[in-house]
């Protein structure tokens, strides 16, 4: 997944996901982990997500939502309520939810030319 | 680094930093960015950071702080501004930062009875 190109202007909202995974957590979360982010696509005010992941199971995930409404209906929503329950069960060890409004936004991109 | 134990309570600000280093971005770029971690870490309004990196160069690095004043002075601090400098001519691919409020915060935490 590339950095994501969110055309909404600010303000906007961000879940900042900070997560450490279990050692045992193997394809099976990997296969919820894609399944939870495909349903989140089709979410009312979803607008992006971008994932990161060291081989060491820490990793970062941010959504980018167009209110906190969204995120809301989000989090409650019910196949979403049960991938956190199996997510605490079995496979994180240690998370952190942030959510934030996200009020300015730059970015950079390198020229390709000589 | 774990995940940031923030003692200070909501309202308080994220830095949201994504990027893609270029493939030349090596043992250099390592010790830039930690010395950039532990200047960050001394400035006024800092409250901690959190940073993951894929093998493929893709990373997403959250820095939180007391208020928007304390990412201002950051931002403008002398070899912070080089070090981005450096970063744009070297290093980076492609990044993006996004300045957000963080509005509410919950977290969990495997226990470790049986």
């Amino acid at each position: 997944m590339s950095i994501p190109d969110i055309k909404h202007s600010p303000p906007y909202y961000a879940v900042i996901f900070s997560s450490r995974l279990n050692q045992d957590a193997g394809q099976d979360y990997q296969q919820m982990a894609q399944k939870m982010e495909a349903l989140a696509s089709t979410q009312d005010g979803y607008l992006a997500m971008e994932s990161v992941r060291q081989p060491d199971g820490r990793g970062i995930t941010v959504s980018y939502w167009k209110d906190s409404e969204s995120i809301q209906v989000w989090k409650q929503n019910l196949d979403h309520l049960m991938a956190q329950e199996m997510g605490r069960e079995q496979w994180y060890q240690q998370y952190s939810v942030s959510v934030s409004r996200v009020e300015r936004q730059y970015g950079f991109q390198q020229s390709n030319e000589i």
